[in-house]
């Protein structure tokens, strides 16, 4: 039995018609500063527009109710179709980059890795810069809502657990899910203003603070410059970029729990203590590690390890130097790093906190029931008891997580690539990082040197990743289709 | 509360006993063919054999029984304390390595890992490389032991599954778990005899043929050769090395069922199956791959990929060929397949077989509950219904491994190895499978030019690899002493 498509037609509709109306936007943008790109958005915003009216007329008009079917259906499509259309203005002049170019840059946008093939940022025109940034933008916005309104019902990975329903803080003070998206949409954009205006304030010109504004709440990476954040040389810079990436990071209801009900210690999950104490660790290890070996010492050593560390952990992707230069450790750390992820319900990927914190939980109750089989024992989440499905639910995304990410270390070693190349490379674009390790794709370098196929397995992992894997995977299970 | 000491100290009095037998048979031979040797064996088995004697004589007399914390205990300090007494006539001339390249080489041996830390081997003397294969041999027979009659009891890691009283296979025609272990060793010693005559049939020197097989059948990997199989440059005994090397990693209880009730199908395990089926896909794949890239053809191409893939599978070690030459591909594939390991209760380390069938098991389910969450869908191993405390068991065991692997790797990176050695030096250590991808520890290479401090970070990788990660792990734990 095929699923039907319509839901996920109609909701793609939805999803172009805002491409399209931001397209028109950055093309008006271009228009007035006239760098030559308007014409390519006009176009882009143009076929776009046309083929999201096509997809609303033709399905509209029915009741809407999602199934699982539906929503897996709806979600992988959006992410596959959506960077199609994000990519039409980089395929005309005056940029007129190769198809697949084109699909890694938007896919690597949307899914806000932050992974690019263009080089010379410095002196490209600038509306497709700021395009790059509004894809990331938008990309931000679309997976908290996915991890807000769609995962956690598909009880897949663990997600279950942020079921709004299931909650014990009472959410149900919130009249409704429609007025939640519209409320955390307030809080993105409210932080993303704030970000910019502190960028502003601290130097960087009003087109800069506006792109890296844009890419620091989504944790995407993607920069005006091709130093990235070593452009500005300007630790205050440097402090504020960390801040906001760890914002970025944090789950978006929290906010809304604190505006709402006031600072209080509960609105702090396990996992945003879990993740802040994470970072803090990380930045002091490898802080003290950077001043031990020489690299550099005293507040400046503090800066660029709280600056990069918070950029992988976060899944962002800036860097503020070539931190391969520190040597096998640090590029070790951060390869593992890569490993780690932000919060749930935040934009940032990856194998994400909580799950660590489960995972942990797992261990400690199978080694005490081990000890002493005669008792009882509990995975807590918090306050909470963790289910023994919502355990296994983890467990199995941690195997799958591992499992695609040797796939396409295999295939893209398969490809020529280097082994640590080829493992960073997978890691990299399933945690939806950006930069990799070593001296091709690391953060000195770009994506820009890897073939299409190459290029082409990346996409499928970081829309694979970005969309926690299962919503992926399941597509390809005969079960699905019965 | 302490854990009490007396029963490790017996049992490991009764294990240095039969270490210093073994030192004094080998001082024997060593007299024999007047290598230089003699002494430095007869000494060793004089002050292994005080020790022994001395454990034995202070806490013989008891009742003996083992609680689980005994069981931990006598466990990790057998693995710990042997090679260090096993490593003695390294110590002595006319060999005289330093005391952590002795140990290192004697934890290589009991693990039966294969790492070796020894370059010349051509022109050792012969009594010490009857040595290293005889401790492989031994380490052979005490992990087919410990994977028997101890690990099941302890509920770690899965290895619940393999409890004799619980399988329905009808074991209980076994009198008792002693005439077990002795019916599992006559198996040992006959296949090892088996291998030795195969081998020297095929043209092998006595010696060559003795300590090869001895290292065969314990998957472990040392040789009497730098270039190990490359040396014979003979076909028909690298397809009898790759036989029997399968052979070593088919849980040896298997055996004992052919022989008692005959061939029938269900003497097959799920995992022996599995094991099979893997070894022919990684096989054919790489026999294919070398065949396209050209660096080997034919027959030739299917001989140095059975070889050398069922070497890394079975976590044995030897090599044919440097197939670091073979190109990124190559070393891609071995440094996954470092992750393979073989069966459960057969000579052979690492993940093994049964947890990847049990894992695969749990996301399929975990699916198929996300599909259909109206159903009831259960795990299966072969016939048997998994339990979900077997399950979760398994799921904490990869998570541990992998949270164990990148622990090393992190430790190993920051004493300066670059980030693929670090990587694969952690997880040949840990899967005690012997050769590492890259320059220094990759089939060409050896373990001599790391530093002290890697080489012991390695010893403690292998023990805890070969005990299963949980049997060491819990010792760290506060509720272990409660």
């Amino acid at each position: 039995m095929l699923p039907r498509l319509w839901p996920a037609v109609l909701s793609l509709g939805w999803f172009l018609a805002a491409i399209a109306a931001a397209e028109a936007v950055v093309a008006v943008f271009s228009w007035f500063i006239d760098d030559g790109e308007f014409s390519a958005f006009a176009i882009s915003a143009g076929v776009t527009a046309v083929v999201a009216g096509g997809c609303i007329l033709t399905t509209s008009g029915r009741p809407f109710e999602l199934n699982f079917r539906d929503a897996i259906v709806l979600t992988v499509s959006a992410w596959v179709v959506v960077p199609l259309f994000a990519a039409l203005p980089f395929l005309l002049p005056p940029v007129d980059l190769t198809p697949v170019d084109a699909y890694f840059e938007m896919v690597s946008g949307i899914t806000t890795t932050g992974s690019t093939v263009m080089t010379g940022l410095d002196s490209q025109p600038p509306t497709l810069l700021l395009w790059r940034s509004t894809v990331q933008w938008i990309g931000g916005i679309g997976i908290i809502g996915l991890a807000i309104l769609v995962l956690p019902f598909l009880s897949i990975g663990g997600m279950q657990l942020f079921r709004l329903e299931s909650s014990e803080r009472g959410e149900k003070t919130f009249p409704r899910v429609r007025s939640i998206a519209s409320a955390v949409g307030q809080v993105y954009l409210l932080l993303t203003a704030l970000c910019f205006i502190c960028y502003w304030l601290l130097g960087m010109s009003t087109f800069d603070a506006l792109n890296h504004a844009l890419t620091t709440l989504a944790t995407a990476g993607y920069s005006t410059h091709d130093a990235s954040f070593g452009y500005f040389d300007n630790p205050a810079i440097l402090w504020t970029g960390t801040v906001f990436m760890a914002c970025g990071a944090i789950p978006f209801l929290a906010y809304l729990r604190l505006v709402r009900g006031g600072f209080r210690r509960e609105w702090i999950e396990p996992q945003v203590r879990a993740f802040l104490a994470t970072l803090a660790v990380c930045i002091a290890v490898v802080a003290v590690w950077l001043m031990a070996a020489g690299h550099h010492f005293g507040f400046d050593a503090l800066t660029h390890a709280a600056f990069n560390v918070t950029s992988i952990v976060t899944t962002t992707g800036f860097v503020s130097t070539d931190y391969m230069q520190w040597g096998a450790f640090a590029a070790g750390t951060f390869f593992l790093l890569t490993f780690v992820g932000g919060c749930s319900g935040s934009t940032s990927g990856g194998m994400k906190i909580f799950r660590y914190q489960m995972m942990f939980g797992m261990v400690g109750q199978h080694v005490r029931q081990a000890i002493f089989p005669h008792s009882v024992h509990h995975i807590r989440y918090g306050a909470r008891v963790v289910s023994g499905e919502e355990a296994a639910s983890v467990g199995a995304f941690f195997i799958v997580f591992m499992a695609v990410f040797a796939g396409f270390a295999a295939a893209l070693a398969a490809t020529g690539l280097d082994t640590t190349t080829a493992m960073s490379a997978a890691a990299t674009a399933i945690g939806n990082v950006g930069p990799g390790i070593g001296p091709v794709i690391g953060p000195a370098g770009n994506f820009a040197p890897l073939t299409d196929v190459q290029k082409l397995l990346l996409c499928a992992a970081m829309i694979m990743g970005r969309l926690e894997l299962f919503s992926v995977l399941v597509l390809f299970m005969p079960s699905f289709y019965r």
